[in-house]
């Protein structure tokens, strides 16, 4: 992968996301036979145009923990997009008419809007399961146990995030809280941070942590970048609330204000605008401290950092 | 787990899906707190009664590959449960009203019935992250990297089996056969017989292998064990076609005659019900064939055959 040290932060972001592409269009099935319908539909989600931050997160982690180590790079890049997979896996099924019930994405129309309902479930699952095949299959450890004890590691992350303790967990929370669910309910601070927490924080935190031990970061560092990435899901989380409420249609890529709309638990719903921006500077700030007790604060982690506080889509 | 060596098959089943539903209640999260209602869905799901079919075959293939070691059996149990848990999975989101629409399975309202359709396609997207997470964390492979090179096989299997190519590949050429997905299209023997090695066959070849790999099978033994499987997957679907014909709602405990009045691709369908009742026991003499070249025909695999053959459900 390209050396991108001297590179400036948008530079860096443009390289990396081009990287990312190439690897999960190798990754994927390639379309073709009785099963195009299903590779297809999992192709148009996974390509629709997203940010690839939680794979750019997990390299710039690997890169931090084991920095001018080019290997490690590559033994990351594998999780990195099986971590996209599975967040592109939950976008499908989170907009599925039984749940958030969204139209657009990115600016398309989702996916259950183009090819149905059971297809897009299908292609969610796959997606989920060929996370798994990836993580099973790269980087290759045949003869190299310290490789795959850091592979079984790392699937145990990622498993976790996505299971019903992480991901799943947190979108039954939200669910429920929307009052859709078997059994609703409303939320206060300490409800609505523990559903982010499993809903967008553990897979942000899989992502870093997965970057880090396959780079093999010594256990302090990968502790310091894990509460890093906690903070900095916290705040990608509250700005994610925000531009719900600030943002437009055409910068989202979806419709703006929908959350109010649907009365969901949001940071803003419960603690106004105003409040809602300081927490997400609080958190960037635990973010940076975290780094600054590794000795990591002038790392691209850094960067992303800011990236997260100032983006509008 | 039980010696049951000396037992009748009858008892053997038994005492194996006690086993099973142990493992699986103690491998389950317990339900509480804000997840109650995910967890309580899937595991409505999960004990509704299945006849733990492959778990059982994935421990019946770790005694045949190893005779007479208790711990082949411990090691292939946490993978045996895996299984039974996408298996599970797979029935939920099958059934939803996007799918197969199936209101009744196994005697009892289907899930989405019961807790509405989100909420359903999250237990079914927890029971397959979970069923990683089980595999990534037991059985405990730290300081043995021979263990743990098993574990990463076995993982990579199941996945492979779950994923696009497997039981998500067929499941979506099913869909698009009954004119339900974005191409439909109609299906010969040999696309017949393509959907439901993807669609159950891979997952039952899956579980054999992990029961192996897991007792340590030598790659011969490991070679004939995943041949019999891949002949008994096949004798398994076409009986199961073959009971959607003849069965009666209540030994089937859902609503028998579905696929012939929703157009489904079948055996009978495709040859009658004659033709596809020699098909199965054709497939049946070539998994004790597999067997019998492996000198493993007086073991437990070859009960499962007969098992298979004369299920009334």
């Amino acid at each position: 992968m390209t050396d991108t040290s001297g590179l400036p932060f948008a530079s860096f972001l443009r390289t990396r996301r081009a990287e990312i592409d190439r690897a999960l269009d190798a990754f994927l099935p390639p379309v073709s036979g009785r099963l195009a319908g299903v590779h297809d539909a999992m192709r148009y989600s996974l390509f629709a145009g997203g940010k690839r931050f939680r794979p750019i997160l997990a390299l710039a982690a690997a890169e931090s923990a084991a920095p001018g180590d080019p290997a490690a790079l590559d033994l990351a890049l594998p999780s990195a997009c099986a971590i996209e997979m599975i967040h592109t896996y939950s976008l499908v099924h989170d907009d599925l008419p039984a749940m958030d019930d969204d139209t657009m994405r990115r600016g398309k129309p989702t996916l259950h809007v183009v090819c149905g309902e059971g297809l897009a479930i299908l292609a969610g699952d796959g997606l989920l399961a060929e996370a798994f095949v990836l993580l099973a299959r790269e980087p290759d450890c045949e003869g190299r146990p310290e490789r795959a004890a850091r592979k079984l590691a790392v699937i145990r992350r990622i498993a976790d995030a996505a299971g019903a303790a992480g991901m799943v967990g947190g979108q039954a929370i939200d669910l429920q809280a929307a009052g859709r669910g078997c059994d609703a309910e409303g939320l206060d601070a300490e409800g609505l941070r523990d559903m982010h927490a499993r809903k967008t924080g553990a897979l942000i935190r899989a992502a870093a942590a997965s970057g880090a031990i396959m780079a093999g970061a010594a256990p302090a560092r990968l502790e310091a970048i894990d509460g890093y990435a906690a903070a900095l899901g916290l705040a990608f989380q509250i700005v994610d609330d925000i531009l719900d409420v600030e943002g437009t249609d055409a910068a989202l890529g979806k419709t703006a204000g929908k959350d109010a709309a649907s009365a969901k638990p949001t940071y803003p719903a419960l603690f106004g605008l105003d409040a809602s921006k300081r927490l997400a500077r609080d958190a960037a700030g635990d973010a940076h401290a975290a780094l600054a007790g590794a000795g990591l604060e002038r790392t691209r982690l850094a960067d992303i950092i800011t990236w997260v506080l100032s983006r509008t889509s």
